[in-house]
């Protein structure tokens, strides 16, 4: 067993598609590359595949490390690894950064084929249900004709449902977690004013900033500081921050008098210096169109008949983000048809990052409902 | 009786104060002027005057209208007027432009005298002790020596509240509306991405834009629809726009899309036009600075102790800005000291702007508390 049951050095793939994919905004990618990483042996059967779905601002860089030097491993690390929840020994896990992401898929810093310069503003938007296509036909390319399970949290979570929408006879088991069936008007809201504080920086060009030396860091900063407050719940900021000071009495002045806006103010210049703003907006989008009720004109319900999977549906109390109410209507529309889905609500104090955290019984929660899978 | 009960048409008048208030900042101001209106009259015993404290961008223009043909009447006219709620037939009515407002008290766009230029960025930061300081001394310059009542919601409320605590002697009643006894972490948080979205404006201009041709209203629009998604309620966005579109079809751009999106952007743009962002950034600085037990280093139950008034506080039940657990708080510090409040959480959907709003059961309310003040 390696080192604290970490899957060790990993090295992401490139996946070049030459084949072209008409994206639902009408538009047509002639060929594109996906950047991903796997773990663990597809077995001879090949019917041990998981694929794991980023979320809003993630990557194809799950689990393990690039460089032993590296500060932190993959993002769901917690969960993925020898022995661990998902466990790579029994487990062929594959994690994708999605097209128009930040991590080398094809996106808006990519080279049009037709122009032979940087999309930017003309990359189109790339919808969830694109993602799955996209991903889907990266695991015909890995020789996968069925996915043993899907996983995600969040917009993670929307794309383990778009599957068995999709692709209702190539998932056996998937895991929905923090996630819901569309956006509420309130998550709307807040997407829009992130995006209008990266689209009116005029640093942001129309998008068309990648020759400037001016990039629109503060439109970006703001609208990760603004997406913090979502993910953590108002109680887990009162008793990590509460109203503690940096000094001890008021300063009188705009300079940081508070914790948590030292904290804010750090993860927004981080993530500004780090992401590209036309993925951001672009992923922010993708997040507000997935609707399949509207997509096929019928109630969830009815959007479910043809799904085949088995489900786990995970929500977390203190989530205002996505709350326990709208994993429930998942659940709701699952039930309805049938299938057989096993709900968990969470207890956690964290708000909508609890998915990325290892809490015990969550944890238990995942590792029970994959440990079933080889046990039949 | 006028038309719809309205006080009609009133005039702001100007409050000329020569003595110098030193400031919590520490700094002091020689002079200063406060706008303010009055409605009704102040009877002989001058035991009817009732001071109407504002929110973050209010102002003193609480009923009626400024001309016949203004589209709006103040902002609390659903509350204040003859027969209303706070019947001006019988109640003396103050409101007051808070000192650095934007209504024409001195504030940051108002000419510094010892430089002659306009203050801008070196307007100090007004607190809400400072603001009752000012107020008291207006109060005592219309020839009232103790207030029968201070009323406030929201910014407000904690107003109300702080006059209890500098002046217990001088208060009789007082209402506190949608306020807590300071802010959380989680509204300190949305207070800094508005600020930070204003200051990083390339035209904020360190707080210096008054000559320029350019104003900050990019950084001002953006904190505006931060602001309103916390006024409402999850519950009202949801059924007053839910994801309804502004076409049938998605058109994949970055227009607007959905009808939430429109009202941000339509409430953004016309607050970018009307308010200084000085101001803006100056008042969330006294929210977040607000802290009885902090500024006297005991607990609430202690700082109340020597409070005189009846209370009545009302939350609402929607109202996640300022929830009803933060103003049991309230209600708690006073019933330890025996004073005597009465407590009343709202049924409503809209969220914190239900303080706003004419529900029937809230006006109510407010109606029984000042029809008992002459009846003994």
């Amino acid at each position: 067993m390696k080192e604290n049951n970490s899957i060790g050095i990993v090295k992401p793939k490139i996946f070049k598609c030459t084949s072209p994919i008409k994206l639902s905004c009408g538009k047509t990618l002639d060929n594109y590359e996906l950047i991903y990483e796997t773990y663990g042996k597809l077995n001879k059967n090949k019917d041990n595949a998981v694929l794991v779905c980023h979320a809003l601002t993630g990557n194809q860089h799950v689990a393990g490390r690039h460089k032993k030097i590296d500060k932190y491993p993959g993002w769901w690390d917690s969960l993925v690894g020898p022995g661990k929840p998902l466990n790579t020994n029994k487990f062929f896990v594959i994690g994708i950064n999605n097209l128009g992401g930040n991590e080398g898929s094809t996106g808006p810093k990519s080279i049009n084929p037709k122009t032979k310069k940087i999309w930017g503003a003309d990359f189109p938007i790339i919808t969830v249900e694109d993602w799955v296509k996209t991903q889907k036909t990266l695991i015909n390319y890995l020789g996968i004709d069925k996915l043993s399970s899907v996983i995600g949290g969040s917009l993670g979570g929307m794309q383990a449902l778009e599957w068995n929408i999709q692709f209702p006879y190539e998932v056996n088991n998937t895991v929905v977690i923090a996630a819901a069936p569309n956006l509420t008007a309130q998550n709307i809201a807040f997407n829009q004013v992130a995006r209008q504080s990266i689209i009116t920086d005029p640093d942001f060009q129309k998008g068309n900033f990648y020759a400037s030396k001016n990039k629109p860091k503060r439109g970006l900063r703001i609208a990760r500081m603004l997406g913090h407050i979502t993910y953590l719940s108002n109680d887990v900021m009162g008793s990590k921050f509460g109203r503690k000071t940096k000094n001890k009495e008021y300063q009188f002045n705009f300079d940081t008098e508070f914790e948590i806006e030292s904290y804010l103010n750090y993860q927004g210049d981080k993530f500004a210096n780090e992401f590209d703003a036309n993925t951001y907006i672009r992923m922010t989008k993708a997040l507000d169109y997935y609707d399949p009720t509207k997509k096929n004109k019928k109630k969830l319900s009815e959007v479910f008949k043809k799904i085949k999977s088995k489900f786990l549906v995970i929500s977390f109390t203190s989530d205002w983000r996505f709350s326990s109410s709208r994993s429930k209507e998942i659940v709701k529309g699952l039930l309805d048809n049938n299938i057989n889905v096993s709900y968990a609500e969470i207890s956690a104090e964290s708000g909508h990052d609890a998915f990325l955290m290892s809490d015990n019984h969550y944890h238990e929660i995942i590792k029970s409902f994959f440990n079933r899978i080889f046990k039949s």
